[in-house]
């Protein structure tokens, strides 16, 4: 366990207040195992600064005594970036407010502890939409959400979480604070400094507070099909882009056999639409009013149909309907580990290599492990697929064989073009493969920015690259 | 006149190959007087490379000779950003083809050259959209429009420059190549570099070609109305985008002024709708039908009525009266300049903000200047707006006053929470200002960026911060 100096614990106590730390080994414990209970980190100390006046005195303290620390929103990470492995846990719960929503700017100011979930509320009470949803939505917070730049269903339309700030108030590792909370959308005064917080894990600077973009409020038509192959699915996708344009907000590919995992094992799930057919799509178009959703959905649908690139749809004639529809897909990662053990992958190709992506890779991964399963879903819009490995629990060649079988997905990846690093993250698990298989001149180039920002190595260290 | 050292010129010369270089005077000075003929800069050399092998290994050369290079697309840029001072001027318009088109990925690559209207082409030959348009699309570059990150007409709905890139290939200071022409729409493998260089005004880089995100083609329906008020216009911008969603595409607020300065200057142009109130909004609604964008623009404006935030309005029946309707706000910069003088600005504040800022902004000016005349438009869905104070030519107080009211206005854009750079960038012009402006720790983290990416200082220096 690392020791801290004395004197930086008692100035932190200090600092912070009875509220703002804790070394209880059960609170400790909680920060320190990971969503899933899949990694385990440790913390010396946790602190939970409620303010960004206290957040920066405390990264001004942590930079005088050389202590390293490590940022954490809601722990739903699944790369190892938020878990401390001897830094002090920064835990930015306690900063969860909604600093101020602005309606003819379409903007609001979120603080970096809030979960996602209170971001979406926020906008909906203004008759606006924060267009980021994905599964942890509950718990993933709007710091964390930016560090991991995360992706989610709504990629298609509105892009990843990048893309959806304004401005950002950041902790620097000096612990001075650049407040950066503009709602412009024109703005350009110099590099793109939000731009290199987002997505840098904590490895550069703790966020305290993102101006966020807001949206008009949009009316959801959705539509559960029933696809032959991986090939129509992405004709598919084609088509409803060129006869619906940006209407389609949503376009997830579901494998037959998830969905008959999913309504064994989930309660109160039921495949809206059976069928013999390999292949689903759950697909959303989005519009101020609905009737027009809806009918753009179905007319899309029909000239699908007339292409044979649909064989079977149901459009969902309610809310609960559509939220049926979506459980199924949200609780594929669930369902699988229920049905036994897998190996799970979050890669991108582009677009167009996904089919050909997919034979590939299954057939070398079923070469080398013939009692291999598959569970490919995911966000075929964006090119970002969920792929699992699975195997029934008796069996353990999935366990043994863990690392060639990374290694062929990865190499398989690459060959078509495409990254082994979709929407999760790099974290410490990634880092190494990641320097292994990106372009020498682009670490070079991180490695010189992290060195230049953090001169001390203090913020989150060894996460994204090594120095 | 820079000497450059003779190494390097017979270097630099042999690799170029006769095509490559120019010590001609004609053109050199092409290349060093700007668009407009209002900024003139210096060089001892022109050099174009004609791939991307060619800039990396004059960069290369350049560094190990210790000589600064300033990169060039189509020299339209206002800020004193691409115009060489002794440096070498880097022409990038030999490297000007589409490499690549990928339909069903929905990406091209193409090289920094190419001028905006070539990739618009490439995208409309495969029933794609390529969305930026600006009013020196024939003639500003791709690179160019990167590394100013330019906005344009279409910003409202599909973001800067910015938010239009999937990958970068980048010539780094030290001559290496960054390979990063990925055509993923998520890819969470660190630092993003790209976003670093977009909007780097050359300063980190040299970018020889991007992959560009296509979006699927629109059908426009155009309108023009009649408003009273600033307030007025506002409250338009907010209705429609409630009513029309995200198919409104373009919001530009035209002064009536600018309208009658256009119509007496430019040939061929006319009042689409003639009117007595001090304000139009050109707009437009995009939809993948035809009909339904008329209908929803239609629909929308009705409600506009209704609730009196438009006086009149005029949809264009044709594609003609559309082109006739944007001549009048593309126009605007030129008929201006035929008015008398003028001090311009490119400023943007939250939108919620535009009245008052307006209001307090002109008085202040009125009252150092009360023959000031003013022509304030753009693109006010984003909050951007041309600040421009006239005159007419035979006055002498908007010469002399250029400085304070400058000031004057910097300070009231910074009281309402604006920029003084919206999307012009910062080039020379306005480098030391946005340094006074700016929050230190943001310009002493852009220095430590620059240092730490270009040692040597070779790359476009003394652009966007000074190290």
């Amino acid at each position: 366990m690392t020791q801290l100096p004395d004197a930086f614990l008692s100035a932190a106590k200090d600092l912070l207040g009875p509220k703002g730390w804790s070394d209880d080994p059960g609170k400790l414990e909680e920060h320190t195992t990971s969503f899933r209970a899949f990694m385990k980190g440790d913390t010396p100390l946790l602190v939970m600064p409620s303010s960004t006046g206290e957040a920066a005195a405390l990264v001004k303290l942590c930079a005088a005594h050389g202590v390293a620390i490590t940022p954490q929103g809601g722990n739903t990470g699944l790369v190892d970036g938020g878990l401390p492995h001897g830094e002090v846990c920064v835990s930015m719960r306690r900063m969860n407010r909604v600093r101020s929503v602005d309606v003819f700017n379409n903007s609001m100011v979120v603080e970096a502890g809030a979960p996602l979930v209170t971001a979406q509320a926020a906008a909906e009470e203004v008759n606006r939409l924060f267009p980021l949803s994905l599964g942890s939505e509950g718990t993933a917070t709007i710091g964390g959400l930016i560090s991991t730049n995360a992706g989610g269903v709504n990629v298609l339309r509105y892009g990843m979480m990048r893309d959806l700030l304004l401005g950002m108030e950041v902790v620097l590792p000096s612990g001075e604070i650049w407040s950066g909370l503009s709602g412009l959308r024109k703005n350009n005064t110099g590099y793109d400094l939000k731009h290199l917080f987002a997505g840098a894990e904590g490895t550069l600077g703790l966020i305290t507070a993102a101006t966020l973009k807001l949206f008009p409020k949009v009316q959801r038509a959705t539509a559960w099909v029933t696809v032959k192959s991986t090939g129509d699915v992405i004709s598919l996708l084609a088509h409803m882009r060129e006869v619906a344009g940006d209407t389609i907000t949503s376009f997830e590919m579901i494998p037959a056999n998830a969905v008959d995992m999913v309504i064994k094992d989930i309660d109160g799930t039921r495949d809206p639409l059976p069928s013999n057919l390999d292949w689903r799509v759950l697909m959303e178009v989005s519009f101020s009013d609905e009737a027009m959703a809806r009918k753009t959905l179905e007319s899309a649908l029909e000239s699908a149909f007339e292409k044979d690139l649909v064989q079977d749809a149901v459009i969902a004639e309610s809310l609960s309907q559509a939220k049926a529809m979506w459980m199924v897909r949200e609780t594929i990662p669930m369902s699988k580990r229920a049905y036994g053990n897998s190996l799970n992958q979050d890669i991108s190709v582009p677009v167009s290599n996904i089919p050909a992506f997919m034979d590939a890779c299954n057939a070398r991964v079923k070469d080398a492990l013939p009692t291999a399963g598959f569970v490919i879903f995911g966000h075929v819009g964006d090119g970002n697929l969920h792929y699992s490995v699975i195997e029934p629990p008796e069996l353990t060649g999935l366990k043994e064989k863990a690392g060639p079988l990374t290694r062929i997905i990865y190499d398989t990846v690459m060959e078509y073009d495409g990254s082994i690093s979709a929407e999760h993250g790099v974290g410490r698990l990634k880092r190494d493969e990641l320097a292994s298989i990106r372009p020498p001149a682009a670490t070079d180039t991180m490695r010189a920015i992290k060195k230049a920002l953090d001169p001390l190595g203090i913020m989150n260290p060894g996460r994204v690259v090594s120095v």
